[in-house]
């Protein structure tokens, strides 16, 4: 994984050798000097247990529903995501691109300042005045862009993801249109919405290359909203708190943490993590601005639970489904690895085209192996492919086949 | 409160004098001899602050955002219920009739046993094989039939909640229709769904003094399940895990805990907390079976937030409101105590008809005091009141006047 793709904490190939040096790290958040000396085989973290699960970081979190990756980076594992439509925020998969600011930040939300940019009145407003702006409620999906990574077996660098690095959640927070409105109006010809994480940086090294800086097409402007809350409870550090640029049905990378600047632009940032990072290429390619950005999510599903042995005879499997940017149409189940596919039922309420939908599947299974596939299709017609799109860095992954789970009925 | 119409411990009059007693019943739970002679000054659990949450049964509980009213009784802070649909299941109001099972029976929930009465072919199932019948999930307001007991200026006995004996929960579980279909199809003439919770009677009581045993009507089972989930996660012991019979619109005492047995039936239950509990009459007479039983919720809302002092020029005022057994039709909401409404705007996704929803209303407040109050109206017209209805034990209070808040701008 390379320095101008991804964070150089969260980066695989960059673990932190000691629990001291983890110590001082998580203490003195931005402080990132000397990282580059620091490795440590890839499987430390599953070895070491759930050390990364002590810090303060990462204490509230369920650490038997998740996996962890490195200190920043953790996936829900895949039967505990329940058959809930909104993922417990215990639950949900972590993944940051730089030290998290301090936990202070959170201390008092409501003083949280956000610089408003590329409209006609320009200014910087804090999160209690964006409070009184207005308010809506968005349930959407949270994936990384790299979920399903550990599926390829060119064997991309980045978090080795399989399927826990998706969770739904609920937002709430102001319209980014309401924050338009007063602010006058976005500025002519801007066709980027670019937000800017607060993260410290570390002196020495060009900001380019680490900050978290990213932009998405200025259409995002209809949904995106500046959100203080998750899961009905104020945004913690861990996920963005106090403030986070939230793209419903964007991938991950796009919903900036701890915003500090959301500025309407001509063009793309010129940070690395838009420039070369998070773009689609085939494998063996560097990233570069001309290749597809990561921004809005496929179509896509998977079997939650059961994952290997049942009983023969009736069985209920369960799975989740979404649309990405799209709302969902149907899901079909198939038990004989993509021969015959049966529609399967939708578990729970609609909480709108971002968010996921739980289905069940009802079927009688005879003693023996069966490959379970899930095929999930959007109200605008595209079905998840059978077979995942080779890329460089594991994007993207929606292929049906890699996705499936063998049960063992016996 | 007498001891055939409620439970004889968490009745307000019989608390538990010392913590050594209050551990014993826990940890031998069932065994409730001697119970009578305990008793305690009403403001002893406000005292002792939240030493019930360090309880098993509480332990698992957010303390802050709770009331404790008895060993097994808690109401959810009003400015604690938050902006979101759901309300998490560790700031969800506590409210027991008998003391809980032990822990264990929710070792193996899918062990637990309920017999099946009433229909054609009458058998006991276990959760494990309900769990193959079939599965629905059901958003549903949770709420205790005093909620708003507090407002009764006659002091009813009782816990005396104010608004927190209320929360908007998923329930998870195979629908009783379900359950019926397999079994054969109702007996003919049964009036009424039956259900008789878990737990242990203590010895030398003639159990239809205390027993938990509720009959609704059988135009339920349109919408009745039977839930081993809550909030996405195994039903827990303090919320009737492993097994609770879910009546949708119901009030809670109708959703019966550890349920062993679902029967129905030609009349209703002979349990006192059938015939003679949860009536509505007028103060000073006794319960009796020719009143009205608290079975359908009615129409109701209430703010959250803000519940005090405010900052002069703009504010948004939060709430929830719902219709009990029938959808919300609108909420209307005035800030100079009645004289003139306006419509709010409701928050998030709608969860069907027997979810409560949220609501935001946005409005311009000068210097001085206002009294805010709300209304709601559900799809069949029914509009709450200004007042309530006089009863003696202060239950379904709807009245919009006594749920008003004074909002003191500066």
């Amino acid at each position: 994984m390379s320095v101008n793709e991804n964070s150089i904490i969260s980066a695989d190939n960059t673990r932190l050798a000691t629990s001291s040096r983890r110590q001082f790290l998580v203490g003195s958040a931005g402080t990132v000097a000397g990282l580059g000396i620091l490795s440590l085989a890839p499987s430390a973290y599953a070895e070491s247990g759930h050390a990364i699960f002590q810090k303060e970081f990462m204490a509230w979190k369920q650490a038997d529903a998740l996996i962890a990756h490195s200190d920043f980076t953790a996936e829900t594992r895949r039967d505990a995501i329940g058959q809930g439509v909104v993922t417990p925020s215990d639950r949900l998969f972590v993944r940051n691109n730089l030290p998290a600011p301090s936990q202070s930040i959170v201390a008092d939300p409501d003083r949280w300042e956000v610089s408003i940019e590329g409209v006609n009145n320009p200014q910087t407003m804090t999160v209690g005045e964006l409070k009184k702006l207005g308010v809506e409620s968005v349930t959407s999906v949270l994936q990384c862009s790299g979920n399903g990574r550990a599926f390829f077996p060119h064997g991309p660098s980045g978090s080795p993801w399989e399927t826990g690095a998706a969770g739904c959640v609920v937002w709430t927070g102001v319209p980014l249109r309401e924050v338009v409105r007063v602010t006058g109006g976005v500025l002519p010809n801007m066709n980027y919405i670019t937000g800017t994480g607060g993260e410290e940086l570390p002196p020495g090294i060009d900001p380019k290359t680490i900050m978290v800086e990213r932009s998405v097409p200025t259409r995002a402007l209809a949904t995106a909203i500046l959100a203080w809350d998750m899961n009905d409870e104020p945004l913690s550090v861990t996920h963005g708190g106090p403030l986070r640029l939230v793209v419903p049905g964007y991938y991950g990378v796009n919903n900036v943490k701890y915003v500090k600047r959301v500025a309407f632009t001509e063009a793309q940032s010129e940070a690395n993590i838009q420039v070369s990072g998070y773009r689609v290429r085939d494998i063996g390619m560097g990233g570069a601005a001309d290749q597809p950005s990561m921004w809005e999510m496929n179509v896509k599903s998977w079997v939650t639970t059961p994952l290997d042995s049942v009983a023969t005879g009736r069985n209920m499997i369960y799975g989740v489904a979404f649309g990405g940017v799209n709302a969902l149409d149907r899901i079909e189940v198939s038990t004989d690895g993509g021969q015959r596919w049966q529609r399967a039922r939708f578990l729970g309420p609609d909480l709108g085209p971002y968010a996921w939908r739980p289905f069940v599947y009802e079927t009688d299974l005879g003693s023996g192996d069966h490959l379970v596939v899930t095929r999930a299709t959007d109200n605008m017609g595209n079905t998840q492919p059978r077979d995942r799109t080779e890329n460089h860095r594991g994007y993207g992954h929606n292929g049906w086949f890699d996705h499936g789970v063998t049960l063992t009925a016996s």
